[in-house]
C-alpha cells in the first residue's frame, strides 16, 4: 500500500484490447493513468488488462466495482466488430440504448468538415447507455462513459492515447480532485554524470529526509532521475517538505543536477546559452547528428545552435573543420588532440561562441585493445580555452551514441556553468 | 478470443511493484510476456498488475491458479522489505521455507567475484518454497520459482527485465513450447507515405485473404505496419498461409512497402546504398541531425555515410552548400529551388553519389498563412538529376520532426529504387 492507509479512496483500471494482451503493443495508457491517478492522492489498487472477450470483460468490471471507489476502463469504444465494452455496460448496469442528440450532432458536424456524411459504422455511437452521463469527445469519434453503482464511480474512455488524455482530463480528473481530502505533490530531480551508487554515497544517511518524503530513484543509461513525493494535508505544507528534501539533495549533488521535472538537458543548455546571449556549433563523428537532433527539439533553438557539423570520414574532419591530418595521422581519429581539433575547428569555421565534438567507437566493431569499443572523447571549446574529457562507455553502439551526446551536452552546460578546468 | 477457441491453453500475468501501478515506470515487462507466450500459441487471457499488498497479490494469484494453465508472475522477488511475493506463494501453496544449497553457492561465488561476502539482506534469497522448482538466475540475486498447482504451472520471475528475459527463455518458453500443439507465425509489413484509409482502399476486400491468417493494421505518424498472424498445424503449413497473404499486400501496396520484421527504414536504405556500392550525403535545416543520426544507428553505415551538414541559418546553407544567396531571397529558405539547390550542393561539396536535403517549419512558431507551420521540402539528387517532394505536415515539433526525416530516408530509398519521376 503506497500510501499506508487502507481507508482512503482507491481505484481500480480495467485496459481493454487483444493487441495489448497478446504484446503486439506496449501499453501506455496505464502508466499515464496510475501517474495521474497517483498525482490525486488516490491509490490505484490494480490494473486488470483483459482481451476482447465479452464475458471476461464483464467478470472484471463486475469485481472492479465491487472492490473499488473509482473505476476507469480504456478501450474498445471504437465501432468496429472487436469493439464491445459499450454491450458489456448495457450488460453489467442492467440498461439498453438511447440517442444522444449531442453526439451526432456532433459527429455530423465533424464529417462535414470532412466532407463526407458520417459513415454507417460510426453511426453506431449516437446511440449510447440509457444509465450513462456522456463525455464529449471532441478528439475522435468515440464518446466516453460516466456511470454509477451505489458509491462506486466507472468511467469508460476510449482507448486512443490522446482521446483517453483528453477525455480524462476534462472529465475524471476534476471529479476525482473535487474528492480528494489530501494534496499529493512531487518533483523529478534530474542528475547525469555519477552512477547511482556514487550518487546515494554522495548524499549519505537518508532516514531523517524520508519523514519528509517519499525518494525514489530512477536509474538508465543517461543518468539517474531522482523523484521526491509526498502527501500532505496542504499544499504549502508539502511544497515546504519537498523544498527541504530538494534543498539538502541539491547542496550534495550540485553540479551533477541538470534539470527538474520536464526540462531536459538540451532546454538546460539553450536556456543558459540564451540568457548569455551565446552561440554553439557542433562537430559529430559517432553521434552522427544525434547532438544536434537533440538541440533543436527545442523550440526557438536557431537563436543560438548555430551549425553542425556530422564528420564521419578523416577527409570530412580535415576538409571542414581544418583539421591538422598529421594529428590524426599520430594519434588516430579516436583521440583528445583530434576531439579538441575538432572542437576548435567547428568554433573558428562557424564563429560560434562554444564549439562541442565528439570522436568515439560506438561499435559493434570498429575496437581494438589500445582503443575498445567505447572509447569517446569530447571537447567543449570557448573563449577561455578547450577542456576534453575521455570516456569509455559499455553498451551497445545505440545506447553508446546516446550516452555520448548526453555527456557531450552536459560538458557544454558545465562550461557555461563555469564548472570545468581547462 | 484471438484464437478463437475456447479450449486453447490460456496464461495469465500477474504483475507485481507499487512503481508500476503508480505509473512511476512504464511496465514494458507484459508486453515482453504477453508477445512471446502469444508467439508459442497460447492465449493471454488476463494480464493483473497489482502494488505491493500482500492479501491483494494472494487473491489474485488464487484466481489466476483456478482460471488458467499458465500463471506467470514478475516482480516482488527481491531482498528488501517490500518484496513480499515469496511470502504471498507459501501462504498460496502452503509451505515452508526450506534452503538452497544451489542459489546459496551460486550467490557467494558471486559476491566472492565481487570481493566481498553475501549481504545479509541477500542471504534471504538461500530459502526457497519447499515446494518449489527452483528457477537458476545467473544475471542476478534472486531466483525464480516453478510451482504446480492441478494442472496449472506457475512461474514467479524478478521483475528486473534482464533477469525476468533470461529466466524466461532458460525455464518457461521450453516448457510451453513442449505443451503447445500448434505453430504461431507471424510478420510485420511495414509501409510509409501512405495513410492507412488509403493503403486498406489500395489493398480491397480482405474476406478471403482472412481465412490465411489475421491481419492488423498498426498505424502511427511515420507509417503503417500490417501484422499478418496465424496458427498453423504445422510450420511450413503456416509459412505458406503468410506467403500467400504478403504476396498479396506487395503486390498492392509495392511501393509503400519499404521493410519487415525488424528491418528499419534505415536499414533499408543502408542496405540498398551498399548493394549498390553508393555514397550519400546530408543537408539537414529543420530535421537538425536527426537523418544523420537514423542513418548512424546501422553499424557499418560509415561505408556509405559520408558526410551531414547541419545548416540552421541562411548563411550556413550559403557557405556551406553553395546555395545562391539570390534563391533564398527570391523564394524564401523553405521552398523548392532551395531544397534543390541544397541535395544538388550536398553532392558537389561532398563528392557523394547521393545528397538528400530538408528544409522545413517545424514549429509551433515560425509560420505564415503562405508558408504555415509543418511545411517541408525534401530534396534527392543523383546523377539522373534531382526530386523534389513539398509536405505540410500537421504535428507538434517533435513529431513534424521526425515525419521530415522519415520522408527523406524514404525518398532516398524511392530514388536509389528508380521509382520516383525527376
Amino acid at each position: 500500500m503506497i500510501f499506508g492507509d487502507s481507508k482512503a479512496p482507491c481505484a481500480e483500471l480495467v485496459v481493454i484490447g487483444d493487441e495489448v494482451v497478446s504484446g503486439l503493443i506496449l501499453d501506455r495508457n496505464s502508466q499515464y493513468l496510475g501517474e495521474k491517478i497517483h498525482e490525486l492522492g488516490i491509490e490505484v489498487s490494480r490494473i486488470t488488462t483483459v482481451g476482447d472477450s465479452a464475458s471476461v470483460i464483464e467478470d472484471c468490471v463486475k469485481l472492479a466495482l465491487k472492490r473499488s471507489d473509482w473505476v476507469v476502463m480504456t478501450g474498445g469504444l471504437g465501432a468496429t466488430h472487436d469493439d464491445i465494452t459499450k454491450s458489456v455496460l448495457l450488460k453489467v448496469f442492467e440498461c439498453g440504448l438511447k440517442k444522444d442528440s449531442k453526439v451526432a450532432s456532433m459527429l455530423e458536424e465533424m464529417f462535414r468538415f470532412r466532407g463526407c456524411a458520417v459513415p454507417g459504422m460510426v453511426r453506431s455511437q449516437f446511440e449510447v447507455p440509457e444509465k450513462a452521463e456522456i463525455l464529449y469527445n471532441e478528439k475522435g469519434t468515440a464518446p466516453g462513459f460516466k456511470m454509477r453503482q451505489g458509491k462506486t464511480i466507472l468511467f469508460s474512455l476510449p482507448g486512443v492515447p490522446r482521446e483517453m488524455q483528453y477525455l480524462f482530463e476534462k472529465y475524471v480528473a476534476p471529479e476525482m480532485a473535487a474528492q480528494k481530502n489530501k494534496t499529493f505533490l512531487h518533483r523529478l530531480i534530474k542528475t547525469t554524470g555519477i552512477s547511482e551508487a556514487d550518487l546515494w554515497a554522495k548524499v549519505g544517511p537518508l532516514e531523517s529526509l524520508q519523514e519528509k518524503a517519499a525518494i525514489a530513484s530512477l536509474p538508465s543509461h543517461l543518468g539517474v532521475r531522482i523523484r521526491i513525493s509526498t502527501l500532505a494535508e496542504s499544499r504549502p505544507e508539502g511544497e515546504s517538505r519537498l523544498d527541504e528534501v530538494e534543498g539538502f539533495l541539491a547542496q550534495r549533488l550540485s553540479r551533477y543536477i541538470y534539470g527538474k521535472d520536464e526540462e531536459g538537458l538540451e532546454e538546460k543548455v539553450g536556456a543558459l546559452l540564451k540568457g548569455k546571449s551565446l552561440t554553439l556549433a557542433t562537430a559529430e563523428s559517432c553521434t552522427g547528428g544525434l547532438i544536434g537532433h537533440r538541440l533543436t527539439q527545442v523550440s526557438g533553438s536557431s537563436d543560438y545552435y548555430k551549425e553542425g557539423f556530422v564528420v564521419y570520414s578523416n577527409e570530412a574532419k580535415v576538409a571542414r573543420l581544418g583539421v591538422d591530418p598529421k594529428l590524426i595521422e599520430e594519434f588516430g581519429a579516436v583521440s583528445e588532440p583530434v576531439a579538441q581539433a575538432m572542437a576548435e575547428g567547428v568554433c573558428r569555421v562557424t564563429g560560434a561562441d562554444i564549439g562541442v565534438s565528439v570522436t568515439g567507437i560506438s561499435g559493434p566493431s570498429g575496437g581494438s585493445d589500445l582503443k575498445p569499443v567505447g572509447l569517446t572523447f569530447i571537447a567543449v571549446h570557448d573563449r577561455s580555452g578547450t577542456c576534453c574529457k575521455k570516456f569509455i562507455f559499455t553498451h551497445d553502439r545505440i545506447r553508446n551514441k546516446e550516452r555520448s551526446a548526453q555527456a557531450a551536452l552536459d560538458l557544454v552546460r558545465l562550461m557555461i556553468q563555469g564548472e570545468v578546468e581547462i
